[in-house]
Order: structure tokens, then sequence, then C-alpha cells
């Protein structure tokens, strides 16, 4: 009988969200489970990491079963951190992060704490994956994405991912046989056309809310924002070394040393 | 006469840091200087947002002269948004973000607010760089950047930074004339290797401190680390579109639809 893989499942909406619920329920199939997930919600965390606080972490149960869990006062990178370097007793084989709450599609990923928790863990050097769906809402229905996220993490423990890529995935808010497939995506170069909602607080000082609209012009069929709007799950490899290698020729005809 | 370029100046160790003063100064010399800071340090943020809480801006003066001074509540990421859609009557033609109290090469580049306030401009079309100088001290002397900045403000301005792209410039803490010049680099493939430091609190509950060494086995001679062991400041172009576009090949030969 071959060894089960060990799977570490993160997230960034907070360790008793439906969202890692629905993950956890489906890495437990496949793998022996550790969570080490955000004791709260930690969206919009981006890569923030805590260095000028302290971590606190427990042992929790939240699902009955073999798997075991913690809950961490950090942020998702954090808790991918903690997990490696001192909870778990072997390198994991796996990672995954969510199931979001909401969109991590396009210039999102940059924002995100789900996609942020598979980076650090790609950064390790541990294959990882983030699962999105389309759906903002806690009671968000996450039963079917259920059988596509099975079959996209036994392909990555199969073939294997990448070194240096980690694989960002997006689930467009439809029912089980509404969803058209799943594609391999490059980013779609969209944006936030952010407005700020000003307001006076009881005491006469001005604050802002941040609000925005999300706007796409890449109307390219190879983007995950077509994928999506098509009604297929996107599949987008991200990786974390940013260097912009094209550019590089460009700014040696700079005279900088002059 | 021509138009003086619209500058706008931020950085993630907060609006009092000598670090941003030092970049004040040598922008005051280049342009028309708004600075929109953090009140507090943010270091470590990375790209996070604040979408769940108030943002709160006082203008401020901290130094004397033309320039116009606001201290806001959120992180580097969320000044540069609330520079460019509330505050700046016009686009800025360019931002700043530093000089940081320490360095952001290699990986550091997805942890630090330095940077996500860099590439938070550039992700809304304004060309922008982040400045570090290797010196973790606040009162770290930064006379000797001022002149290589402003070599390399002056550059980008006349030559425009490529669309897509963000400079990193890394600066070693040594004297002018002991900095051998300004390279062009890749990111180095280095990482942290992370050790928590566990303590217990008074009431007896455990807790951890983050702390690492930083490990660079990639010993190439085009990359950052390469460049500032050498005694080079480095200047690495960095984007924002994650997209591992030399993986999507290998994804599509996975059995996705099966």
């Amino acid at each position: 009988m071959s060894k089960k893989p060990l799977i570490l499942v993160t997230n960034d909406d907070g360790i008793t969200a439906p969202g890692i619920r629905a993950l956890i329920e489906v890495m437990n199939e496949i793998g022996d489970v550790v969570v080490v997930a955000p004791d709260s919600p930690q969206s919009s965390m981006g890569h923030a990491i805590t260095i000028n606080s302290t971590l606190f972490v427990e042992k929790v149960t939240v699902d009955k079963g073999k798997l075991e869990e913690y809950s961490c006062s950090g942020t998702p990178a954090d808790c991918v951190k903690l997990a490696v370097k001192q909870i778990l007793k072997r390198r994991p084989d796996l990672c995954v992060s969510g199931v979001n709450h909401g969109s991590n599609s396009s210039i999102n990923v940059i924002y995100s704490g789900t996609m942020s928790a598979a980076l650090e863990a790609g950064i390790e050097g541990i294959p990882a994956i983030g699962f999105s769906l389309l759906d903002y809402n806690w009671n968000a229905n996450f039963e079917h994405s259920k059988p596509f996220i099975k079959t996209i993490v036994e392909n990555a423990l199969k073939n294997g991912i990448p070194n240096g890529v980690v694989l960002n995935v997006n689930i467009p808010n439809l029912k089980k046989k509404e969803i058209k497939g799943i594609k391999v995506c490059r980013q779609a170069k969209a944006n936030w056309e952010e407005e700020f909602d000003k307001r006076k607080n009881p005491q006469g000082r001005d604050y802002y809310w941040l609000t925005g609209t999300f706007v796409n012009l890449d109307k390219g069929e190879d983007t995950d924002e077509w994928a999506l709007s098509e009604g297929y799950i996107s599949v987008v490899p991200v990786q974390f070394d940013l260097t912009a290698h094209h550019a590089i020729q460009h700014l040696n005809s700079w005279k900088l040393n002059d």
C-alpha cells in the first residue's frame, strides 16, 4: 500500500470558513491532512508577514476525523511558515489554500491572502495551489467545485508542478453540469478603478472606505477572465520570481554610470 | 520653461522616517513633490490593502518647503490608491517609494511594503521606483545614496520605464566613493530559512517570534545579490503580471478534462 501524501491546508478567510471546510473534505479523500489557518479573516492581506509582533498557535478541533488542525494568530503567509518550520513532522507533499470566498483572478492575485499562502509554500519549494470560488458570500455553495478540485489536485500530485510555479485556480459560481471544463490560462491585464467613499465620523473627522469597479479591457481568449466568463474553471500558473527579463535590455541602454 | 514633473513620494517605514526625508530632498531638486505616506511603520506588509476598515488622511507639515504632505492610516498600497484617486489634482509623472531602511533585494520584494507601493503605482499605469538602503538602522546614513538616486530618477523620467514594469533599486551600505556603479540585474533565487523563537507569555501560553537567515545559493553574476556584494547598486525590473508563461505548455499536457 502506497503512503498517502501529506497535505497542508490553509486559507485567508479564517479556519472556520465554509470554503476551507469544503477543501478539507476533498483533501481527506486524497491524503493525510494538517490544517494551519488564521484564527480570523485575513482577506486582502497580500504577502504580509508578522515580524514586529508575536504569533500564537492553538491546536483545535473544528471538523471530526483523522486530520490535525491548528489556529494561528498570523497572516496566511505566517501560517505556512509556521506549519513547515514548527508544526509539521515532515515536509508536506502539497499545500492547498482556500477555497476563497470570492475571485482571485487577474490582478487580484497580488492582493490575495489565499494566493500569498500558496506562493509562500512555493517559495519553500512545496507544490502549491490556491482555489477561489466566484462568490463572496459566507454561505456560498462549494459542493459544485469539489469534483473539479479533486481532479486538479490529483493531476498536480501525479504530474508535479514545475519548480518556481504555483497554481491559481478560480471557479465560476455555477452548477456542476453548467461548468464547461478546466482551462489553463494567462492572467488577464485587468485592474481596479478605485473610488473612495468619503464620510465624516461622529467627531467630524473625514475618513474613507476603499471601493472600486473591476475593469477588464483585455479580451484575450487565453485569459482567466475570458475562461471564467465563458463558464470554465481557470488555472493560471503564477511565479514568485518577479524579474521582468524582457525589460533588462532596455534598461541597459540608460546612462546610469556616466 | 518646461513644466516640472509631479512626483508622488511614499514609503513603508512611516512618514517621519529618515529614509523618506532623504528621498524627498532629492525629489525636491527634480520636480513638484507630494508625499502620501503611512502614519506608522508598515514594514513587511506585502501588498496588503484596507477593505474591512476605514482610512484616515491628515495634511501634515514634516519638512518645510513647497511640498505637500499627507499622513495616512493605511498600508503603503492604500497610500498610493488614495493619492492617485483622492488627493492629487493630476496624475503623477512618477512615484518613488522609500528609501527603505533595509534590503528589498531578491525574494524580499514579495514581502516588501516599499515595493508594494511602487507596484501599486505601476498597476495604476504610473512609472514607479522603489529604493532601499542595506542598513536596517533608523539612523542609517542616506547621504551617499542621494546622487545615485538622482541619476536613476532622471534617467527614468527621460527614457521612460516600460509598461507593466517597476524598478527595484537596492543600494549597498557604502560610502559614495566605494560604490562601484549601477547594475541592471535579475532577482537572485535566494530565500529565507525561517526559524521560530518559541517562548512562554506570563500566563504560560506558548508564542513565537519569526526569525530567519537569508540563504543565497544563486551565484549568478547577473543577480542583484552578486551586484550588491561586489559594491554595486542593483536595479531589478519587476513585473506585476505573475503569469508563468513557460509553464502553460506543461500544464496543458495534464488530463484536466477527462
